[in-house]
């Protein structure tokens, strides 16, 4: 990856504008208007892509310095898909507070702010202070990005196998930052009956070994199933599974799924149920992997999401910006909806364009907007 | 300014490859072996250029936002001159240590940090302790930048006079960052006969109001000459006036130095001596403005030595390395040496590599190259 400047600077007169003296009356002007950062400078088109290298990928707490390839990866795609000039900042600490710190003290520089594979539950507090510190986007892509694409995919799933969103069983398995956010994201749209389940089972209101986290969820997830117990109690009859925890489902606890079943099995590279088991009872079957039809991958919403949100000069990145996000992937499926393809490939490209346009409205309706409509 | 991949990205394939699953692997080797960044990552080639907008051109304290299109003609720079990627980082705080914590926060993300547009005299301590706690690269560019170029044109100036650099007396107008760098660099360059002044006149170790950085500086430059008093006690007699404070130089005092002086005057926009003025009295006129020949700037410098230093895989920048870029800017000039040449022009395109290849060579002179020679 390189830095490279938009425009060209081949004599002194140039020079002379682009840096001494010249550059003086761009910041004269900005000191006397801060809004002029937007016309003036990179700031509005870039976004931070910061890590503390403590959840990367399936590999761990491998540090900032391990962490950096994914994070100029995730850069690149931010370009590629988005137009959005990302920097990787993979940060030397692994300290709630010293991260909100830096980041807030980092916060001029950027347009926005993107966290990536910090581990559960420090992500949650991360991301919630930040928001309410900073006034430019802040998105914990390992949760939203996720959650964005996975109910996208889910609604599609829904709409195939003919089953109504308030009325269908589904079985999350994973309470980290991406289960979390999933759950969120669906009963946002209007599903109720979820169960999340962690290592020890059902994250349930009767266990008192809970994080303030789980607690919450046990509590958003209580109704109307109030359902405890372990995995597969949870398999018992239910219409969705989504897996986003690593291991393996075994095929008898698969068997007990309603017909007609709808598996997400986005554990990589390993699935929770290998697409071939999968197959055997569901009607479809998505994974985390390139090499198997109806990728759950997030460059479908991250670099479109930060594309809107920026169009719109958004402050912030809202529920309702998530779920339009989601329906513009669900939508561009259209007339080709079939169990192979519930979701669009990363290389179509009205991916994020759509994403970006219906990011960008639902950002002016929210009232988070401060471009013109 | 952009972010751009060095690398396409049009298939699937090459997407599991930069990005999940394949650069799951990237990260493994990176994290069993931490030398592998330099291959594998962007980082080696970066530098941060980070500001708290406390010191920013002429304009003083105007914040961290709007000294943003400073650091990004900085990075632009950087990269047309040295092929180095700037990343501009500009700082909401102005508390040394939170600056210091969070550069040392953020190093993982970096191959080496330029610190820019810092008041005096927090950037000593902040350039100071940084250089204690990283094993990157670490330079105040307003200190070593101004400092290696000044040098270079002096050494080009004295040699055009006929004055051995020893037995010149130098008087320096400017008591902050630029003016410490440039008395101690000529000091290293075995000039001795130095005095500083600040407003209330020469930094010198009868005087009780000085800062510990100035008192620093009274001690080094207390011999041989000893000399106390006023600006235009100072001038009196003096080969070489240098100034970096602003403010104006009475034509009267002017009219007091030896014959055939030297003046750089390089406060910008507006010189300390006109340049009108000063050749009255003046045999070598310099200044740092653009549209008057023999322009002290420092993009003669910072891009090639980072590009060196870089090169050399240095842990830092000796003492050696500023003396090594001085020495090859004032070479470059070689037989065209006149009045007004005493400094290449930023447009020749030998600068950038010969100051890095210098820089290169003195790193592993010093013992600070990692890089195989």
């Amino acid at each position: 990856m390189e830095v490279r400047s938009s425009v060209a600077l081949d004599s002194a007169a140039e020079l002379s504008l682009a840096y001494t003296p010249g550059v003086a009356r761009v910041c004269s002007a900005i000191a006397e208007d801060p809004t002029l950062t937007r016309s003036y400078t990179w700031v509005p088109n870039t976004v931070a892509v910061v890590t503390d290298g403590t959840a990367v990928l399936g590999l761990g707490d491998i540090g900032p310095a391990a962490a950096m390839p994914v994070m100029e990866g995730k850069a690149v795609l931010f370009k590629q898909f988005g137009g959005v000039d990302g920097i990787p900042v993979c940060l030397d600490t692994t300290d709630t507070e010293e991260i909100i710190e830096t980041v807030v003290r980092m916060a001029p520089s950027f347009g926005g702010i993107n966290l990536e594979d910090i581990s559960a539950p420090r992500c949650f507090e991360i991301e919630d202070r930040l928001k309410e510190r900073l006034d430019i986007p802040v998105f914990h892509d390992d949760q939203h990005g996720t959650a964005v694409v996975t109910l996208a995919a889910l609604v599609n799933a829904l709409r195939l196998t003919g089953r109504e969103p308030g009325e269908t069983r589904i079985v999350i398995s994973g309470a980290g930052a991406a289960g979390v956010a999933i759950a969120k994201i669906l009963l946002n749209a209007g599903m109720h009956d979820i169960v999340v389940t962690d290592r020890k089972g059902v994250v349930s209101s009767d266990r008192s070994d809970l994080t303030p986290v789980k607690k919450e969820l046990a509590a958003l997830t209580a109704d109307p199933n109030g359902r405890s117990g372990t995995l597969a109690d949870a398999f018992d009859g239910a219409d969705v599974y989504i897996g986003v925890s690593g291991g393996t489902v075994p095929e008898d606890v698969v068997a007990t799924m309603a017909e007609d079943a709808i598996i997400f099995a986005m554990a990589n590279p390993d699935p929770e149920v290998h697409p071939e088991v999968a197959h055997r009872y569901a009607a479809v079957v998505a994974t985390g992997r390139s090499d198997f039809p109806n990728q759950i991958n997030n460059v479908l919403a991250f670099p479109g999401i930060f594309r809107g949100a920026f169009d719109a000069q958004a402050t912030a990145i809202t529920e309702g910006m998530k779920v339009a996000a989601a329906t513009a992937l669900a939508d561009l499926v259209g007339d080709e909806l079939r169990p192979d393809l519930v979701i669009p490939s990363p290389f179509d490209a009205r991916v994020g364009p759509a994403v970006a346009q219906a990011v960008s409205g639902a950002a002016h309706a929210d009232g988070v907007a401060r471009a013109p409509r």
